[in-house]
Order: structure tokens, then C-alpha cells, then sequence
């Protein structure tokens, strides 16, 4: 028997962007079987640029065969300097049933080279920062989303939403994803190779 | 000369909903010349359903002339029943520049009086809720979001995303409004009147 229950752990670092985890997580919290969970490196208060001051846990209580959620933003540039942070999100990505990167999250994840010969994509703003230094990944500059395998990267900012609705359609069905919409009395850009921007 | 230099009181209270705050937040972020800050009746930590626990200021710290955000959620239900909290969102009304009221956060407004005679509107999920109860207001059942005076309020959940690009467009322009969505990559709603909801 299949067992939907899982932790979902998004993964917060100094300056992360506000709606990169919170359009997300109005997704995957309308899922009765995922819990959210917030982890950062050592754990305590993560601060961003929007006034946020967030409780987390230590990335140290992330269990196998859970959900990674890696939100981006202007710290993104920072913390992908950090070869703890990075190598702790590799151990991560290599034992979690499903890997979601937002925005410049994708970076943070290519950095660790699990996206090597795999489809991603990324924000346009930064595009040529993330495909520039991750050459080994196959980047895709049209789509909103795109999933390889378990891993999904797409878009800026509120790509996020749209691909977490993708994410619980391929888990759950159509039916409860626009059932979610409905709720958030959200217009969602359903079609993930199609992105205006 | 005008000033637009802003504090931005984002009150919360137990089971706020999270894009309620951080679709807005996104949007008033990206004016530099407003200031987030997160406040509930005395301060401390706000936890939420979808596993926030969040560090805030207590509402004493409201100064006049600032832009109180006030979301929905669950807790509003719980919360409108709080005679104190309602209270200190009058006087926080009753002296600020601008009021952004989100999904059932226009409930917790009607209950302190300031929308008897105004035009608002709210989620559709829980209009009759909202409605039934606060009958001195004229809701507006159709519209995205409505502004009547410096009140603005809108329909559910995402619908505060919309109504925070509207807001700066009336104050700073479609430019500054439409460059926040590029920086965003967000489909606007941009007009108030229409909601498919």
C-alpha cells in the first residue's frame, strides 16, 4: 500500500523570498496527508528583506522520503557559497522521494549536481547566473515548470504556485488540484511549458 | 512634498492563512519605500495550520499615518470573537493612511464599524459569513477587489496578490505596478472588477 503521509521541508536561508515558499506551501498545506515543516542549517530565527522573522528546525531532522522544497531570492547568491549548506542539501536531495526548487532555488540544487543531465529550469532575471555556472544541466528557458524524474525547477516567484499545483495534479489528480485553485480563488497558468515571461 | 515613506503593519493573529499576508507582501516589498512589519495584539509568536511560526511586534507599536494589511484564514473566526483585538484594529484603522483588508480580513473590518456604508467585498467561500453579518456594508459579490476611500479589500486568498498590484498602481503608477509583476513573474488580475471566482 502507497502511503501519500509525508513531511514536506522547506529549506530557508538568510533573504529568502516570501512568496517563493508561501504560494507553495497554500498548495501542499491543502493536502491533509503533508505536514510543512521549516528547516534552515543549524536551525533558529531566518530573516529576509521582506520583515520576516521565521522559527526553524535544524536541516539535521530531515528524514528519508520526504518532500524538499528550496525556495530562491537575493541570499540564494550568498548561501550557494556555502559548502555546508550545499553539501547538507545533497544529502537531502539524494534521499527525498520528491525535490521542488523555486526561482534561483534550482541553483542551490544544480549546485550540488543533481541536476546533472537532467531538464531543468529557473528564473529569467537570472537565468544566465544559474545555466551559465551549472553547464551540465539541460536548461529550459521557455517553460513554468518542468519535471524530470523526482525534481521539479521552474520559474520566478509565483512559478512556484503554478508548479505545486502541477506537483499535487501528477500525485493527486486534476480534480483535487483545481479543487485547491478553487480555494485559493487562484487563476493557475496550468500548462507548464507555456510561461509569458 | 508628499512623503511615501510607509511602515506596513501586517497584523496576524493563530490560523491566518499564509498567502493572504505573503502575496501582498511581495508586492508592498518591492517599494522601497515601505517597511514590512509583522504585529498581533501583544506580540511574540504566531503560529499558523501550515506550520508557521512567525516572530511579530505587539499592535502598540502602530504608529498613525502608516498601511495596516489584515488577512483571513481560519483564526478569523475565532479571532472576531476577541473584543480587545477588534478593538485595537479600530484605533489602527481609525489613524492609518491606508487600509488593505484580504479574503475574510474584510470581516474582522466590518466587525470594528469602519466599513458600515462602504463598498467591500470578500471570498466567496465565506460570503454569506461575511455578509450576513456585517449588513451595514454594500458587498460586492463580483469584484476582485474593491477601493472605497483609502479601504481597500478583495476576494479570496490570491486575490490579495491582485489587489496589492492595484494599490501601487494607484499610488505609484502602472509602470512601477506592471515591473513588480515582471520582477515576479506573475499574471496579474489587473482589473478589479473582474474575478472568475
Amino acid at each position: 500500500m502507497v502511503s501519500y503521509v509525508k513531511d514536506v521541508y522547506v529549506v530557508l536561508y538568510p533573504n529568502f523570498t516570501a512568496l517563493d515558499v508561501f504560494g507553495p506551501v497554500e498548495v501542499l498545506g491543502s493536502i491533509k496527508e503533508y505536514t510543512i515543516r521549516y528547516v534552515s542549517l543549524h536551525g533558529g530565527i531566518i530573516h529576509n528583506r521582506q520583515g520576516i522573522q521565521i522559527i526553524t528546525e535544524p536541516m539535521d531532522v530531515i528524514e528519508p522520503g520526504g518532500i524538499i522544497l528550496i525556495p530562491g531570492g537575493y541570499g540564494s547568491r550568498e548561501i550557494i557559497k556555502d559548502a555546508a549548506f550545499i553539501q547538507r542539501i545533497r544529502e537531502a536531495v539524494q534521499t527525498s522521494e520528491h525535490i521542488l526548487c523555486v526561482c534561483t532555488g534550482s541553483a542551490l540544487a544544480a549546485e550540488t549536481g543533481v541536476l546533472d543531465g537532467k531538464q531543468a529550469t529557473t528564473n529569467k532575471t537570472s537565468f544566465a547566473w544559474v545555466a551559465d555556472n551549472h553547464a551540465n544541466v539541460k536548461w529550459n528557458r521557455k517553460a513554468r515548470w518542468v519535471a524530470d524524474g523526482n525534481i521539479y525547477t521552474c520559474a520566478g516567484v509565483s512559478a512556484g504556485t503554478d508548479m505545486a499545483l502541477g506537483f499535487v495534479r501528477d500525485r493527486f489528480g486534476a480534480d483535487i488540484a483545481e479543487s485547491i485553485c478553487r480555494r485559493m480563488e487562484y487563476h493557475w497558468n496550468s500548462d507548464s511549458e507555456h510561461d509569458i515571461f
